[in-house]
């Protein structure tokens, strides 16, 4: 095992959590990789730290997350804190030589994705984020059939995303609600549609977005009510690099959706679709044979569809979410060996992050923005 | 008999057949009316009206439209011709103190389309628009859920409607790719997804429209390749006159969807969809209960949902999409009895031509536009 | 319009107005037939009889079936009585030399059925009966997908028919439970699937039935309780004569179901599945191309399923249960030519009786019965 | 972590590395138990073994299987070896003093059966076979439901199981054709239905069964073609402890499925149905409320399903046929603490073995079998 890589963990809530289940599975899943080794776990304070690693199988811990950046046994250091500590920590990480897996969104400023972006590049450092949506292998099957020309050129795209967490006009004013957590619905969803974009379509080149509150105000607990100052739904139409319309839709205060991410995918000669709330399938159209025959396929992830069989020998007996992060710690240690990888680098992500700020701009502006 | 109105047709296409038989069918199926008398039919010559007349069980034909107009056993004017016709044939009707029935679009431009309106005004007569989408008893039941304030209020609002007639890419440039044939994708299909929306949630107020080309040229038949001048996909954002934020989408070159009229209506207790693929059927969610329980509920039509049971006396068998237009007609004797009916007159019908024009001219401005 | 057939109905229930319907559609939806002739119907008495001839469009009514059996205008008659009249008044026809359109099941017995059949043999008519659900494009290209061998040889088979009309243990005793109705399920249901699989993989040769009460007792109105006589379940393996294996399973108290006849067809090359419920659908599996792009195609019935195109000349826009009985009509005036009709005559008619007798036969032997 | 369990594993297939994922991960998904230590791999020779204990992450390895059964270190024994070791191996095991956890199907024939069934009794030790298909939150909320009563009294039940490895009659003649292999489909699948009926409806009392095949012959790789010795299909009838009617129909050569599990559960109030193949769903129907709002339900699970919200704190993000594993650790570390644990023990193992084997004896009795 002299040749395994060391991990380092910052942060251990659901994502921290996943890496560390991912980085565990890895080895035993695939079988081509040696085990990683699980060594240094940084948590706020050193109690916390202790008793994480010890329930997640790391061997050393911390209560401060720069002694993991700089463990020298570390080779990998995966960094899912909130969101607001990205940036400083995959900077440090960067900057100590390790390479970065770091969780989405990337920071919660442009210029702060711009700096990781800046600092990626210095350290050549294998530097990426954990956009695990692309990961699955039906969408990864999306993918590979655009690229064979299954359904012809790409001539229009819809993408869906919804969740109902903030569906209930009763729930009291939260931090979601405050401006200063962001734009809304746009940073909660928009990127992983626009990650799925990115993979199989390629780059958003401009928009037009109108966001919306369906609740203008929120009671607060103490009684009253408090005006809403966010947008917990998002329209966007937009044109692709290559000219193709399309439209992001996404609300999280949209009743009995739970984890939907539905795509469309258009093309001269068929038609994909896909939702992430079944998600060990997509649909394809082809327009070939006769007519009569002709309709949308429920296809089924299985062995046929890499890497699923990895994980389980038949198909049609599906994936979970969390595997989709054992795939993705799979294609970090690809990209380590120099091997090509499926992955959003942080050049790749920065592009994903202007493409948010350029619709809230355009909703600002009431009129087209060009994203660049 | 004597009571039973008189009936007058002008055009024996699909749309003029589904009259002749909704008329036909009206007294039986629904049980509660007099059996209809079929007068007199209108072509374009006497020999094809003859024909037709005989075929359809009309007692006198006609090759002059005008005949049909004027005759004074004509109660009601069933107007199926091409669009172009619309007015003048609606209008000469009004005039005559005809009911009138006419074919959607309304009219193949704003100011005729306003005539129609205005002549509709002055005579007092029942004239009334043949969209049928909305006599679904899936539709109405749907909406009937909206105003018993089952999902609460509408906060948001998503229609698609899409086919694939103008999706081959191969197929020679026709009719339909000539500036000449009007917008595109807007005018064959968006007043139908706008007629559900008028009865669901009521009219639109403002709107932001992008129309494009999946294919720039089309073949010749004799060879080389023309520009296409229409747009087979329309992407529109809205504002609803409550301010709720709603999108629609229209493509005419969608591989695999056949007639696709895919609604989602998003209120602050419960969520509704339904797809015109699947006209049987609609999606309710309705957060009550316990949460472990909750999930869209697929709703069979049946005896529950008037007037399901006026043509099958047992739930989940199907109506089909001709016979929306018998319940249209039963609408139609409603109205001229004098009884509240579920129809879209010419004045709503007027909105709805508004609101298309509205969504070129906001492509034309690259920005929003307010329909009035 | 001399040549036009002339028809006779008796009865007027739902079956009754459903054929004046499809007597009434059935030139204006093909457009290749004379426009039959209405001519007289008969119901218990002279005034509903009159006053049904008014609203169906019959131009002669009779409060004695016997009238319209030996009116020499009519040409066909249509029987849409309670089953213990459909014998008497179908053999009385056809010796009066009439064809007979009669609804299902044939007879409350089997040597009912079989006069019926030596009735039909002797006149040389026309005698079919009404078993709608094959005249469905989406079943009729079912067959035509097994005939041309696209799921190669069917190697197994699965039909369920289920409704929940007795589903409610509250609901009191009623005939349906009082032995006197009949076996139950089977009665009502089991001819349906039959008439499916007689025409899509042959006839059953053996059967082995399982008849079981969910609700052994049911309330009385008065107060108390009754013991249930019938089976509102049956179970059923089957062999057909190729040697398939299969089953039917038929449940009248199967809450949720409302129109459900899901047939499922294995083949050596692929698989076939259907559900009335959804009866513009049909699913087909081909074993062939790429594993990774094969799935099971939801096809929508369109043009390219005829007559489908009689009805709606654009695909997927969905046809109705009460549609299936003008296709009926339409094959009913083929077989009258001498074309070649895609129908149920009294022959296959009494096999399906048989087969059902012979089910009930084997609940109570408890083992295999050979149909025959 | 001295308190913590260890683990002896035996045989590294598909469901060894399963058990040694589910072991490395059980304390971190579910944060509430010692992390297992993962003490002595068994292989079949001591290179495979040490190669395996480095990848799946065990302390020691060994080619012999009897040093793990012995090792004092070793607490509980994961038995994942070809089927007809599991009795030898178990029986050690248990009389070694250790827990077993033994993977499905119990043993290759009833007299080991019960000798393993004896071995647990005698031994007082956690015993439990790896029916993973019971784990699911969505068949443990379909208990919950049963047992809260939401359905009412259980009235009837269908359960199909299909895959399509066996489908192709082109694949040559394989050990699976030969009589060795056992009955066929019946053993391949019908134990995992049946555990799910065990855990939701009870026992089976009685049964009726038709095995078929769809290929009599299958070809030879050298050529000609050999007489198939085993049945593709399994078709059943049963009856409940409580007189409720069903059905089992499993079959290893249907086209298109791949892992379909679907199960049908009628009850006096409602309905419950669920297939594999989407397995983060279940259906649900209640006769309650308003007849014109029921449906059922599409219950995507969630949080509110335990133990979902262990693996992700979101509902509707899909858990994988692997995580049902990790589900089964916990609950075999539950029974090990004396808690109550949701298992399939050897005493319910052998009642389901003998429902497989009075199936084939049903089948060449051609009659009824008492299960016993």
């Amino acid at each position: 095992m002299g040749n395994a890589v060391g991990i380092g963990l910052i942060g251990t809530g659901y994502m921290g959590k996943c890496h560390a289940l991912a980085w565990n599975a890895v080895a035993p899943t695939f079988g081509d990789v040696p085990r990683p080794r699980l060594v240094h776990l940084g948590e706020v304070d050193a109690e916390t730290a202790r008793r994480k690693a010890a329930e997640l199988g790391f061997a050393k811990s911390s209560g401060d997350w720069r002694a993991v950046v700089s463990d020298p046994e570390v080779d990998i250091v995966s960094v899912t804190t909130p969101n607001q500590f990205h940036a400083e920590m995959a900077i440090a990480a960067l900057e100590a030589g390790k390479h970065v897996w770091c969780e989405k969104p990337m920071a919660t400023s442009e210029p702060d994705a711009m700096r990781m972006r800046d600092a990626a590049r210095a350290s050549g450092k294998v530097a990426v984020l954990g956009y695990n949506y692309i990961q699955n292998p039906a969408t990864r099957h999306m993918k590979a059939l655009i690229e064979a020309g299954t359904i012809g050129t790409v001539t229009h795209v819809r993408v869906e995303m919804d969740e109902d967490f903030m569906a209930d006009p009763a729930a009291p004013f939260g931090w979601k609600s405050d401006a200063g957590s962001g734009y809304g619905a746009l940073d909660d969803f928009a990127v992983h549609p626009l990650s799925l974009l990115a993979v199989l379509v390629g780059p958003v080149r401009s928009v037009i977005a109108d966001m919306a509150k369906p609740y203008p105000t929120r009671p607060l607990s103490g009684g009253g009510a408090r005006d809403v100052e966010t947008h917990d739904i998002g329209n966007v139409l937009f044109r692709l690099e290559n000219g193709a319309s399309g439209s992001l839709l996404v609300n999280r205060s949209a009743w009995g959706r739970k984890g939907r991410i539905a795509v469309q995918i258009f093309g001269s000669k068929g038609t994909l679709t896909y939702d992430q709330e079944r998600m060990n399938e997509l649909q394809l159209y082809v327009a070939e044979g006769l007519a009569a025959e002709q309709g949308f396929r429920t296809i089924l992830t299985g062995t046929a569809h890499p890497p699923y069989g990895k994980f389980i020998p038949a198909p049609g007996h599906s994936l979970g979410f969390n595997d989709l992060k054992v795939i993705e710690a799979r294609e970090i240690l690809r990209a380590i060996s120099g091997e090509p990888a499926h992955l959003i680098d942080f050049e790749t992500g920065l592009t994903i992050e202007r493409t948010v700020h350029a619709m809230a701009r355009s909703h600002e502006a009431r009129g087209w923005i060009e994203v660049h």
